[in-house]
This record gives structure tokens, sequence and C-alpha cells, in this order.
């Protein structure tokens, strides 16, 4: 079996655990290793080099840098202190405390940048590149599974590779993926992509087999990706968004079958995709960084007629189902390398409608999707940006309130700017949709409170604006109050009572 | 000589003043005017609408879309309380009052989006198209003149075209423009420029002769650009980005001919290139979406071989030496559509180092560009977030202090974003040169702190700092105080003075 799946004679030679592998690893040392949203994420090894360090003690410090989040590994390497620096993104609890606790160095970068940076030369060189790979070809290239992220990149530019087979993704993945790379300025070429099915690369990743140093038989699964399921509000901010893209193709702005839609990660997307199970829209298409339940459910129901993204992220009943089947989908689907799906020149040419998710937007539309009150990181801001900025429509959701009530999303000023007023054309909670296309951001603000705030906050908000516009500006604020209502809820646990309780909004 | 440039046979017949043509304007229309950072603005037209309300009395409020800032003509229309809406960028000073005082909704663009939101459908429909044109071709083409801007969208998707024939540009202009309109979805094909000199449209914007109802010959000049002269900062500024290129030459992570070269609008910019005249670097070649005098320096001392750009804005002198020998300069430079000189995907794909101008940065890197104290706009976001999130290296000037030293132009907390630190790879100020690329937000911190602040300010930005980590976080901050700065200029007119002067930093 393992021997069909290496098919390059001189590298079975290559074959070793885990813990054999685990060895090229070395103190201070740049790893590139695959993986993008818990999805195809390089197990085996990172996991046996935790082993090592527990039981021997010894104390090592590495840079990883992935193509998203990896699965349960991230948090292993965390809880082992293994990690000096680490990019691009990371959705782990325990690699989430490291980070607030200052113990690693988290660079958060847009997910098409990395490449590029890497290209650029200012993150160094990649000592070890680790791919987990469906097989090896004759010629030695990597054949990845459910993600290709930024693995390309990594095997092209790493000194040493280890590929990982994963022995429980079955072969018919072969031909899943589309591996283009760009090439080096000033050769440089337009991708392409002229649309969402287009095939422009090859079926692996090319690899110099001599850079194979290590091949490790896995059988660890990805960690299955963990949405909450849609709640009421979650269904009611997925339904607004249907009935605004019905709107558009009513007045004629957005043709019957849409375009291209890219959803985030996370359950207000994943409901809004589901949500188009029942529309009368048809012959959709997807792009986008991560399948979600959702784009199986469309496919199954005949809405979908092609997805394209970096990785399938899929919670563990619907990864078992879609993985055996994986023939079934194979010709309507496309894995990409991460700054092919997150291209801002592929988004912009195809006219992607983004939906991502905000933490908190202020009064004027600029939204913080990253930094739980202004300090502390969450995730990252991922592929949100790359999209965000250079979709046709960008929206971005968020329910009203948080904690309880006791904390609003729509804040005077947010703590943290991820995406600016001019990225963002569409708000959406669960008390309604705000169309900001167009409009000045006094214009933004007025719609923003009446529309999208909780009635609990939508006095103090109107009354924080309105004394700000008496001060001028095409921005009004005050100041001395824009963060208050996060410092109150410092304080208090509310953003809705003072200190002192003298004074309730 | 008028009919020389109306090379339409039918088209001679509608020429007239612009008194006449003027009535073709109507109150509640949308304009969509050429004009990109006032060069090649419609200016007759515009101006004898200004007259006709001086005269009459009459109330018109129009909706006006551009390139760019048109020349003087924004304040007149300011002053006579014409505009609606404006966008997507200006720079005038009473058109600035106007804004901040809430008189007309300015809605500040990215430069590159305008025209596909005016294809999505958002921002209504053009009515009436005013383009300065040194002539008209045979089949109702329209030579532009200094500028390209979004005329080719306005003339695409006008109802009726005004051309104003500027009889003080020389004929020669023909030639210098290249104008490529994508295609709407889905037909859209990538854009073909794979090197800075490629032209990929026409010389002239197609027009249906039948839509052109009025033709106005003009002599009204650009109104010159006022550059601020270098001064030592400025030119320090200029040294540290110089010695940094080369630096980035040296470490192989830029070829000897370095990359595309963006500059925004500005006295720094301007130095920057003015220095590069007695640089080491041959070659270079530029691509811009303003042509400032410094570009004509560079191709008179035989270092530049191309520019691209969609506009050039010159002071008085030079324009009169560039425009009259433009013949000499044709062969070397293009003028395009903004959109295709913003275009993410050209930007990313050529590998622009991206050179624009900060109001305030603070100690993690976010940039504000726009927004005065965060609330009063300065001039608007122009093209600089185009060129920043796609270029291969994105730096940032601003001197560290402002105001005679009582603002820091660095702060805790920026009072607007208009650039995220996703986007910001390198901070200048006359104390020095941070490079940020690759660092965690607490690295980027000490960096610019140590680095970039005036020593004014720079032990309470450490202080800042030093007490925020103690509570932790990716991004470390006092909410409370991180706005504070600037509530003590607001009290005190000095960011280093508290209001009962107990507290002196």
């Amino acid at each position: 079996m393992l021997e069909h799946r290496i098919r390059h004679i001189g590298l079975q030679s290559r074959v070793m655990t885990a813990d054999e592998a685990q060895t090229w690893i070395r103190d201070g040392m740049t790893l590139g290793v695959s993986g993008f949203t818990k999805s195809g994420d390089a197990k085996a090894v990172l996991q046996a080099l935790a082993n090592r360090v527990e039981e021997s003690g010894e104390r090592l410090s590495i840079d990883v840098y992935s193509g998203a989040s990896l699965g349960d590994t991230d948090g292993i390497l965390s809880a082992h202190h293994l990690i000096r620096r680490r990019l691009p993104y990371q959705s782990d609890g325990l690699m989430r405390e490291a980070i607030n606790a200052g113990e690693l160095e988290y660079v958060d970068q847009h997910l098409s940048h990395t490449a590029e940076l890497l290209r650029g030369g200012s993150l160094g060189e990649i000592d070890l590149a680790i791919i987990e790979a469906t097989a090896i070809t004759q010629d030695g290239g990597i054949i990845p599974t459910t993600s290709v992220g930024n693995s390309p990149i990594f095997v092209q530019r790493a000194k040493h590779v280890i590929v990982e087979i994963n022995m429980n993704i079955p072969e018919a993945f072969e031909g899943l993926h589309d591996i283009y790379l760009p090439l080096d300025r000033p050769q440089r070429l337009p991708i392409p992509i002229r649309s969402v099915r287009d095939r422009i690369g090859s079926m692996s990743i090319p690899c110099d087999p001599e850079k194979i140093v290590a091949i490790v038989p896995s059988t660890l699964s990805d960690t299955p990706s963990s949405i909450v399921p849609a709640d009421a509000d979650t269904l009611r901010m997925a339904g607004y968004i249907l009935d605004f893209l019905e709107h558009e193709v009513r007045y004629g702005r957005l043709p019957k079958q849409l375009a291209p839609l890219q959803s985030g990660v996370g359950s207000v997307s994943n409901a809004v995709l589901s949500g188009l199970v029942n529309s009368a829209f048809e012959h959709l298409e997807i792009y986008t960084e991560v399948m979600q339940d959702a784009v199986f459910e469309l496919f199954d129901a005949g809405k979908v007629s092609f997805a394209s993204a970096s990785s399938l992220t899929l919670s563990e009943h619907k990864a078992r189902r879609v993985t055996n089947d994986i023939a079934r989908y194979r010709d309507r689907m496309i894995l990409r390398p991460q700054e092919i799906s997150n291209h801002p020149e592929v988004v912009r040419r195809l006219g992607v409608i983004a939906m991502n998710t905000a933490l908190e937007a202020d009064i004027y539309g600029n939204v913080n999707s990253t930094h739980v009150f202004g300090t502390h990181m969450m995730n990252g801001i991922g592929g949100s940006g790359d999209f965000a900025r250079n979709a046709a429509l960008t929206v971005f959701v968020t329910k009203s309130v948080a904690k309880g009530g006791r904390v609003s999303s729509i804040v005077p000023f947010v703590t943290h700017v991820d995406h600016t007023e001019h990225d963002v054309d569409v708000l959406v909670t669960e008390r309604g949709l705000a169309d900001l296309r167009g409009l000045s951001p006094r214009q933004r603000a007025r719609t923003i409170i009446s529309t999208l705030a909780h009635p609990d906050y939508r006095d103090a908000l109107l009354d924080y604006f309105e004394r700000a516009q008496r001060r001028g500006g095409q921005t009004p604020h005050l100041l001395e109050e824009a963060l208050s209502w996060h410092n109150r809820f410092r304080e208090t646990g509310d953003m809705r009572k003072t200190k002192n309780l003298a004074r309730v909004m």
C-alpha cells in the first residue's frame, strides 16, 4: 500500500518513523509546514518532536510558518513552548493564550502575502518543509491531501523536505489539486484564471527528489471543524443577506447566478451558504479559501456547479463522507495554493462576493476582526483582507451584542482596525442589513446606528454621534469618549454601566 | 486650428462656448469629469456653471465624480455650494472646509475602486461626462490631455459628453495615452501588462459621436502643483530610503535596477525620487499614479528608462517645459486610466516599491493618512491603499513631529486607520528608518519607538508601551490612555502638556 504511494523508486528507501524523522528538526530552524484551517496539516513529525522534548526536557525554539491554522498541533507545540515565531494564522486556544501572554512572536498576515514575502527574502530561509501528502509521483512531485495552503512555496524554497504520507486519505484525492507557482519577477505573468473552474497548473507540487530526506507514513486525521450550529440570530442574518442578493439581482446589479462566492470560516458564513440550498439561485460558483460543510450541501442539492478553495475544513461527520466519496466531487472542485485562492488579481477579475465575520464595527463601518478589546488576539486576519479589499461586494456580519448584551458590537470607535470603511460595502447584524455603498461617513453612521445597533445601545450611539457632529469633521468623533465604552466594560463588566452606577445608559 | 483638432466632420457643428455648454447641467445631475491631481481637469464648463449661479442666484446641487482632485475648480464649485456629493478624492482648501463643515457628502475611495463601483451599479448613472481633450479623432475618440483618470469609464457610461478642447496642449500629446477598459464580467480578461512599458489599449477614449453634445474650445491651464521645497528633514528621510534600497540590493532582496517605483504626491516623495538623480541606480522604472517634477529630472539625468502614470502633476515652470517638449519624452512614458495605473493585479505582478506619506503612525505601525486628529479630512486616501496593500515593499514617511513639536506623529494609537499594520513594511521619520517586515506587534513597537519617535516623546511612548504590556495581549494598549495624547493637544495645544500643568511629560 505505502509503496503504491511512493512512485519514485529511489525515494522508497527514505521511509522512516516520525520519531526518526523529527531528528531533522534543530533549535533555531524555520519550518514551513502544510496545513490550512486545520486541514491537511503536517501532524506526525511535529507531534513526535513534542514527545522528544517532553521526554528529554530539551529546550528548542523554532519558527513555524504554515498555510493557516494547524489542527491540534498548534496547541501541542505551544504547550511545549517550542515556538519562537508563528505565522501567518492560527486559531488554537492554547496558542492564543501563549500569544497574548507574549510568549511567542505571532505575525498576523494577509494569507495571500506570505508566499510573496518569502520570495522577497524578508522572512528568511525555510530550513525544512514538512508536508502531508496523498502520494509522491514518479518524478518526486508531492500530491497534497485536504489542503494546499503555502506548501508549494515551502517545498520550492526549503533546503530539505519531509513528507508525511497520510494512509487514510484515499488515493482518489489525486487530481483534486491545481498547483501554480507565479514566476519570479520580472518574468511574472498574468495568472490565467478567467473562471472559477480554470485549471492552470500541475496536479502535484514539483519537488527535487534529492531534497526529500524522510517519508513518514501516518494515519492521523485532520482535527474536525467545530462550527457552532446556527441559532436564530445567525439564521436571521443569513436571511438578510439572501434577501439583499435577490434585491441586487432584481435591480440588475448582479446576474441571476450571482457571482463567485467567498465565505469566511464560521457559523454565519456556513449558514448563509446553507440558506442558498432552499433559494431560487442556481448554477452558483464558489471562489473561496475554505470549503465548509455547506458547500457540499449545495453540491448535493445541485445548486453549486463548481467550487475552488485552498482547503476542505469539515465537521467529523461530513469529512468522513466527503473523503471517502471524493471521486464524486472531484470534477466539480479544485484546491489551489492560497496565494492563488486569495490573490487580489483573481478576486477582482472574478468579481467575488465576499462574506466575512467581524468582532466589532464602528459607526462609520470600520471593522475589527481580530483583536478582542483591541489588545488580545482572537485568531488572525486570515484571508478576509485579501477578499474584502478586492471583491466586487464585501459583506461583514456580526451579532449586535456579545456577552449576554453586556458588549455592543457596534461601537463609537473600534479598538483595532483590520478593514477600513473603504473596504466595507455591507454590514449585517441580526437587527438588519446596512448597504453603505456610495455613502459618506456621516451617512454611514446614521444608517449603521438605526439599522444595526441593538436597542439597548442605539440611543447612546446616536447621542455620541450627534454630540460629535457639533465639533465638525468628515468623520465626527469625541476622542475623549471614543473608547469609553470599552473602558466601561473593563471597569464594570458591562458597556451599559458606569463604575459608580451614577449614570446608567 | 480648432478644426484640426476635431477630425470627426459631423462633430464640428457642436462647437460652442462654455456658457452655452453649461446649460446641459441641471439640478440633481451626476457629472463624471476629467481630472487627476489637478491635471487635465475639465475647467471651462464648470467655471461657466459657477458664473451662471453667481449671476442668477439659482440653487443647484450636483454630484461630481472625478479621477482625483480637480484644480481650482473644486474650490470654485464649493464656494458656490454647487456640490451635493463628491468622490473619490479632492485636495482643495475651500472644499476641505465645506467637507469638514458637513456641507457636502464626500466619499473618500481607493482610486482603483471608483470605476468598478460604477460598473457594479452602486454609484448610480453618469448623466453627463465633461472631459478635457487634446483632440477628437475621426471616429469620435477623445484624446486626453495631462491626465487620464476615470475619463474612459465616465465616457463609456455617460448619457451625454461635453468635450473641452484645450488649445494650449500641443497636439503632440497624441500617442501619450494608453486607454484600456476591462470588459464586463464574466468576460473579464487578465490585464496584459507584464512590464511598465507595455501598451495594451488605444490612444484615445472610444466614444459614440452621437453622445457628444458640445465641444468647447478652452485655453485654461492646469492649476500648478505647489510642492513645498525639500527641507533638511525631508532630505534626511529621502537619504534613509536610498540607503535602505542600496542595502536591499546588497543583500540580494532587490535587483540592481530596483523595481518599478511608485511615489505619492508630496515633497518627501518628490525628494526621494530627486535623490535618485545622484545615486548609483540606473535603468529605473516608474509605475505610479502621478508623475511629479522629479520624474523628469530623472529622465533628463538618464536614470529612468520608462515611466507609467495616470497624470502629469508639475510645477508651473516644469509644466511649461515638459508640455512644450512632450515629443522628447513621449516614447518613454505612458498615461493610463487610474484603474490600470493603480490596479492591484498589476501592482502585485510588477512588484512595485510604494512610497507614501502618513499624517501619523502608531507604535504598532498602523497609519493614518487622511484624518487630522481622527475627524477632519485632509485630502483623502487616494491611491495609497491600492499601492500599499499590493506592493512588494511598502514605505510610509512622516516627520516625527508637527506644529513646532507640539504634536508627535508617532502616537500610542492612531485616531484613524487607513493602512493597517499588515500593509506597512517600512516607516521613516527624520530620526531614522524602521524595517518592520516579519516582526510581531510588540517587536514593531520597540523598533518604532526607539528608531522613529522624536526624543521629546520617546520616553512617554516607551512608558505607555511598557505599562500596556503588563496587561498582556498581542497588541498591548491602555484603552483609557490610548487617545489621551490627542485629547491633551485639544485641551492645551501641546501633546506634552497636561491641562493643569501638574504633570509635564
